[in-house]
């Protein structure tokens, strides 16, 4: 068995609230044919941060400035954080992206207008993209279920339940949403190794 | 070496963001001699949640309607979650209970008044109160850093840098803050065990 050690150090990353449109919803909060306007690229390659945020609205709160991620999608997906939920008075279940089915609903409302979605809200499954080279590195494959110790900040965590997704057109990174990066001090340059194996079902 | 199987189940707590405050502190937000109003004891002998709340107040952002937790205590005591940290504008270093040197300060408002505190914001370090027959049991000591895993929700953790905290006047409990609870899927009735030796150690 491989040592962590020895394994590839994985890059974390933290997904703060965010929002994936589609062209119709876009049209529909900021106007006809509108361009989401480019402000950061995303380290996975093809995505990128806009400027434009729109504002999410549950049955008991808000949440203001909510960024929006580019390009536009084929399904409208906002993505929250469980102390987000809570906030607006809803339940978001843990998802892969795009497995939308059977999720709560939301108000979103933009610059030029308000769209009642009636589903799509999810907490992002904790995950980590990788390319198949990573994969074959890593001993792991698409869609495995895989541990991953963070040891930073004085807050030590072994996080179990962690999808591994596997593209050529991904970069290698560990996708935890921002309860997750603070309960484990995540900061910048902090890097993730996957465990040995099966530690967690000896806890069990 | 004990099996974790064979280890007490420790009921886990959520701690959401809550304040202690001192007798001076409760006269000039609450008013001269005021008497903080007993809403539900807490699991620790003679702690007990409030009626009462208090607004903080950071350089970013406000939060509202935040518990006071009573009896009044010696020192003010501000305990927040990173996330909270994040929208105050302010940063919450991770301390036990009671060591509030070098923290930060910031603004508290009550329905009488405002007391701008010069430290005593942090962020609780996860820890577990236990008598010490629980200890025993348990084969842990006061002050010992152990690693406790939760295994509920889809959301599997094993938390390292766990304190251990032992006193006759403790119930079993594990106490995490709302990022870490939301982290590890904490609902009702979740338990927490303790890891067997050094799991964090193979993967640092």
């Amino acid at each position: 068995m491989k040592q962590p050690s020895e394994t590839l150090p994985i890059p974390v990353a933290i997904s703060a609230h965010h929002v994936h449109l589609t062209r119709t919803t876009i049209d529909r909060l900021f106007g006809e044919n509108y361009v989401l306007q480019r402000r950061t690229p995303l380290s996975q390659p093809g995505q990128f941060s806009a400027f434009d945020t729109v504002s999410l609205v549950g049955p008991r709160g808000r949440l203001e400035h909510v960024r929006v991620l580019g390009p536009p999608r084929v399904a409208d997906q906002v993505e929250i954080s469980q102390t987000d939920a809570h906030v607006l008075g809803l339940e978001a279940p843990l998802r892969l992206s795009g497995d939308l089915d059977a999720t709560p609903g939301i108000t979103l409302e933009g610059p030029r207008g308000r769209v009642v979605l009636t589903s799509g809200v999810v907490c992002a499954l904790r995950h980590i993209h990788m390319s198949p080279a990573d994969a074959a590195s890593l001993n792991v494959r698409d869609h495995e279920v895989v541990e991953v110790a963070i040891d930073s900040g004085g807050r030590r965590v072994i996080f179990g339940d962690v999808m591994v997704r596997v593209s050529p057109d991904y970069r290698l990174e560990f996708h935890l949403d921002t309860d997750e990066g603070n309960a484990s001090g995540v900061g910048p340059g902090t890097v993730a190794h996957l465990t040995t194996a099966h530690l967690m079902s000896r806890s069990a």
